[in-house]
Formats: structure tokens, C-alpha cells, sequence
């Protein structure tokens, strides 16, 4: 995707030091585009902990890259002592998000590449190869969502008579969560592409706002007609008739389609529901946990620190970054990162193998090599 | 109600100049207490319209002082040119702020008691009581919305075997948004003074977080347990159990029950809905316009400014008030203030004559002179 005419990605190897790679610090957007270096699995544990990045794609894509920085950190020769480090540094790595499901995804998905290998100097190499794969797969699901779900987007036109298709989405599913094109804004921009009108409500998506700060970013540098609202306005919009679809993504799937996304998504899913407003999720396949059924119960919410909610940052008048106390310094506050949104108010999910219900059976029939 | 263990009212009489009141000039808490004079209708439609006093009950409150100011204002003999000069100030004060009915009400409600006084030597004597009237009228109204609605707290509070009861709130429908008491929190207040075990979740209620800003600074000045969340989380925490039952006021509620309150609210009310939560809420009867049935088609919802979302302000480490940009500056932004929520997902109505659904027939019951 596009930043001031340039295309990036989010994470690539640095061209001119390949023992470490290049992120975007999406702390600084919309204000500042800072790239940082990330050499030791440390620095990637940081980097997805305090969220330089974020989003379901880009974290697995960054644990993969982590993966392989930490096989340039041992020097054992056994192979028994050098995979209980690499898997040590594994644990650190997945001990960063619990909620993510691409994260343990990537993590052990690099492992399972170089328990296979047999020379021992191989390993980085395969490490960095595997990882490289997950990036390269990433964008391209992304790039097959978005083939997918424009058919979506043009039926809504069609009925519109190629009026103005009105969009909501929450939280950041864009190209900044994945390596490109991203997942809810993937038949967006292909949409866009192929001249259909459309424009995007935005919720801003507190605490961290990741819609004002990300997801308007990314739109507003593709050129795509936008609007940020707060995260209170969606159900009044839909009351109105201003929304014609929502498209969110999701940080895990369960087998029978119970969405967990970012905190508020759950709210937007029902005053969809009470409006008729269709509610589609899009998501690549990575983000499905097969183990598990029903999100409510079982999918662990990540709970971060209070300072996100009673601070907001942003920049001065002068240009200047800061941050500053929005509520009473003595008032506690509580802050859940997720919630579920229940299969039944999911109209449909955007996959990179195409739309289906949100149901057991409809998402089998397009990964049958999941069925146990 | 208590700031710094001193009782305050939202707003009085300057009791050193009756030619001004005094109002807490709300934007710049919970960080200072600030004490404005008001001593022009103009000054009073800035305080309104730029919210220095917000809220329902208070709103109506300053206009009823603020017609007073307008009778110290003209100095005509007749009184012809009197109620004309008087009538242009009101229908200034009235468009401040589209959606709060108490506004309107308050205004006529002043004019009309002017309008019956024969001696013009009295207008403004006749003016002021009015106005004290309609401000003790309010705080007498909160206190007994308490009363009614303490019953439905100490319920739960035996269900649940004296274990402390969750409450959330959204918004501000404090003391801070009436004269005294608030609504949403009277029966909290009044609950808490009577030892019963409450905690209470207050949303932080962007764009101008109300919740974060005042009620949390007014729940903790007064003593009472209470976790800041984002506007986002309360459907989470209602699918998990966590709260007990939700209370919000009301600026505007049609004659059959639907509700038009801040921005968000009707996201709650289908979340309660979603997980079998009462959602409760309390408002005084000038709040009521009995003129309207369907609030979604007939309340017209204000539209304010997009720096209310674009821009937030807060203290600094340094303790200074700043206000800062945390969207991407070219980004467009809209901000609805309210929005309504149909009767249905309303469990009841307190008030200040009692409890009762969210009905016409029911509501008549309380209040038969409006049958019409």
C-alpha cells in the first residue's frame, strides 16, 4: 500500500542488514512514519507487546521474523540445546498477546520448519525462509479477500444504482495489521480500484484508536472518501439508514464462527443485527482456531494497562508529541482489548478461499483439510 | 452534592451581585474547579451552547436563569417591547442546544410567569423566583428519583446476598448535569448512603467524555467505588456477568417512552438487551416532550463540530491543559451528540412521581394531566 506515493509494506528484511528487519512504529501514526529496526527477539517481544505493531497478519508475520532473529542468537552446535532455545524464545514471543491466534500460529509454524531440518547450519536460513512464506502468504489471503469480498461491495452498488456505498468499520483491519492490503479493508480498496463509489465510517476505536490513527491514515493516504466518527455513533448511523454494511476483521475465529476482535466490535455486530445492516468479518484462515467452539467461553481476553484508557496521546498545537490525563488521576480504570461477537450476528466471512456462513459446516466445506 | 468535602450546587445566585449567577464552569474538570459568573443572556447562550453547563436538568436550569438576566437587560416601559426583547432572548438561549427538551421547556416556562406578572416593576423578581423555582424543582426531582430508584438497587443487592452491585453508566446524568443529586446516579447515591454494596462502571463517553471527566470526578468526590471504562467494553463485560444493570438519563423522552440521551446509549441498551441486563432510566418529567411518540424519526440530534473528535484535551505531566490532534489532520470527522433508544429495550422509566415501563399507557398513569 501506499504512504506519501511510496508502496511499503509493513515488515520487509532490512536490504542492507539481513539479521534484521524493518518495521513501520505505528505508535507514532498518523503523525510521525518512523521506521525502527528490530535485530534480537527481545526487540520483537517489545515490538508486539507494546504494539509498534499490531493486528492479527502483522503480528504473526513479525513473531515469524522473531523466530529467525532468534536462531542468529544461539551458537550451540547440539541440535537438542538449540531447539530448546529457539522454542524458549518461542514461549517469550507467545507470552506477548494471548488473545492473537496467528501468533502461536506463526511461532510454531517456524519451529515445525526447523525441527525438520537436519543441518544444523541450515537453520537460520529455513528460519528466515519460513517467515518470509508467512509474510508473502499473508498479503497474498489479504489480496484474495479482497478479490472476494468485492463482490459484496459491487451488489450493494448495483442496488444503489452506483450511488455511494456507505462502509463502517472498527478498530485498524487495514494493510497496517497485515503485511498488505488488510483484511476488513482489502475489498475496500478493491473496490476503489475498480471505480465503484464508496466511503468509510471509521470508528475511532478507543482506547489506543487504532480507526482515528491508523485506519484513517491508511484510507486518507489511498485515497479513499472517509469519516471518523466515535465509537458511540455507529448504532445511531445504522437507526438512519447511513451505513450499508459493516466489515470488521478478527484476531480469532473459532470453528463455528464466534468472531473475537478488538473491544466494541460485539456493540457494532448487534445495532447491525437491529438495523438489517449486513455484518460481515474478514479474516485469512490463520486466524481460525480450529480447537475451539464457542469464543465467549473460551477464547482468553487480554486485558492491558489502565494508562491506555485515562491517557491519550497525540500532538501539540507546536507539532510536538504528548501525552496527557483525560479523568481523574485517582479513578481506576479497566481495560479489555477484545470482546466476541457470537456467530449468529455474523452475516457472512470473508476468507481467502471465499465468502461463507458463520457456521461449522459452511466454513468445513472451505477448509475440509481441518475436519477432524 | 460534596467537591472537596464542601456541599455545592451545579448553580446559584452570586451572593454578592443578584444581578449574576454562578455556575462550575464544567470543561475544565475533573482537573480545576472553576467558578464563572453569568451576568448577560449572551454569556448564558455561550455557557449552554460551548458547554461550561451541560446536562438535562442543569441545561434547563441556567436558561431559567438566564431569562431572568434577559428581564435586567431591557429597560423598556412598555411592556409590549418588554416580552418582545424577552422573547428574542429566549429564542436565543433555545437554540443553543437542539435536543434537550428541558431547554425549551424552562425558557417558557419563565416567560409565561412574566407574561401573567401585571406590574413590570416585578418582571424580574417574577423572573428570578421562576428561575430558583425551576432549579429547586430540579434538585427536588433527583432526590426523589433516588428514592423511587434505590428500591430497584436494594433488590438486586438481596438477590445477590448483600454482594456489591454493578452498575454501569453512560454519560454524565449526575449531580453535575442537574442542580443537585444527578438522575442515573440518585439511586446510587442514595444506595450507597444507605450501606449497600455498589460499584459502578461509568463508560468514559467520547467525544467529550463526560463519564471519564464527571462522573468519575463526582462519584469519587462523593465516595463512591467506581472503574473508568471505554464506551466499547460494556458489552464485554455484560456477556461475562459483570454488571448487574445499567442507568442512564434521558434529554429528551417521547410521550411513549423512546429515549434520546448521549451518543452511545442505544449501543448499551441492546448489549443489556443481548445479555438479560435491566437497563433503567431515570429522568425528571421536564425531560418528557409529550408532544412526540417516535423518538428515532422526531428528535432532531444535534450536530456539533468535528474538533470534539479530533482534538482532545487533558493535563500534561506538568499539570497544564493542553489540547491535542489525534487523528490525521486532513481526515473529516462527524459528531452526533445523542442518540435515541427505542422504548423496547427499555426495562423501565424512574421518576420522579415513581417506576414505570416505557410505555404510553404506563406513563400516562404517573403523569394523567398530560392526557390529552
Amino acid at each position: 500500500m501506499i504512504i506519501k506515493g511510496k508502496h511499503y509494506f509493513t515488515i520487509w528484511l532490512n536490504p542492507s542488514n539481513q539479521k534484521c528487519v524493518q518495521i513501520i512504529d505505528q505508535r507514532h501514526l498518523p503523525h510521525q512514519l518512523l521506521i525502527e529496526d528490530l535485530c534480537t527477539v527481545e526487540q520483537v517481544a517489545t515490538a508486539i507487546r507494546d504494539m509498534h505493531v499490531r493486528g492479527a497478519g502483522l503480528i504473526g508475520a513479525t513473531a515469524g521474523f522473531g523466530m529467525y532473529l532468534a536462531t542468529l542468537q544461539v551458537s550451540s552446535c547440539s541440535k537438542t540445546e538449540l531447539m530448546k532455545s529457539i522454542i524458549r524464545d518461542g514461549e517469550l514471543l507467545m507470552a506477548t498477546r494471548p488473545t492473537a491466534v496467528n501468533l502461536e500460529w506463526a511461532v510454531k509454524r517456524v519451529i515445525n520448519a526447523i525441527e525438520k531440518t537436519k543441518d544444523s547450519q541450515e537453520i537460520s536460513m529455513v528460519a528466515l525462509k519460513e517467515a518470509m512464506a508467512i509474510a508473502d502468504e499473508d498479503a497474498e489471503n489479504c489480496r484474495r479477500i479482497g478479490e472476494h469480498g468485492v463482490s459484496l461491495i459491487e451488489e450493494i452498488s448495483r442496488r444503489k444504482n452506483g450511488e455511494t456505498v456507505n462502509i463502517l468499520t472498527h478498530c485498524n483491519a487495514g494493510w497496517l495489521a497485515f503485511v498488505d492490503y488488510g483484511t476488513a479493508t482489502a475489498p475496500i480498496y478493491a473496490a476503489y480500484n475498480k471505480g465503484i463509489k464508496v466511503h468509510v465510517y471509521v470508528d475511532e476505536t478507543r482506547p489506543r484508536n487504532q480507526g482515528a490513527k491508523l485506519t484513517a491514515y491508511e484510507l486518507g493516504e489511498n485515497g479513499v472518501s472517509h469519516t471518523i466518527i466515535v465509537d458511540n455513533a455507529g448504532g445511531h448511523l445504522m437507526q438512519h439508514g447511513m451505513v450499508d454494511m459493516v466489515i470488521v476483521g478478527s484476531d480469532r475465529t473459532t470453528c463455528r464462527g464466534d468472531v473475537a476482535n478488538k473491544i466494541g466490535t460485539y456493540l457494532k455486530a448487534l445495532a447491525a443485527k437491529d438495523n438489517h445492516v449486513p455484518f460481515y468479518v474478514a479474516l485469512p484462515s490463520s486466524s481460525i482456531d480450529w480447537e475451539i467452539e464457542d469464543g465467549v467461553k473460551e477464547i482468553p481476553i487480554e486485558e492491558r494497562g489502565s494508562e491506555e484508557v485515562k491517557y491519550m496521546s497525540g500532538i501539540t498545537k507546536e507539532g510536538k508529541e504528548e501525552s496527557i490525563l483525560i479523568a481523574p488521576s485517582e479513578s481506576p480504570a479497566a481495560n479489555y482489548s477484545f470482546d466476541v461477537t457470537p456467530a449468529k450476528y455474523v452475516t457472512a466471512l470473508i476468507t481467502e478461499r471465499g465468502i461463507c456462513k458463520a457456521d461449522k459446516e459452511s466454513i468445513q466445506r472451505l477448509f475440509p483439510e481441518h475436519i477432524v
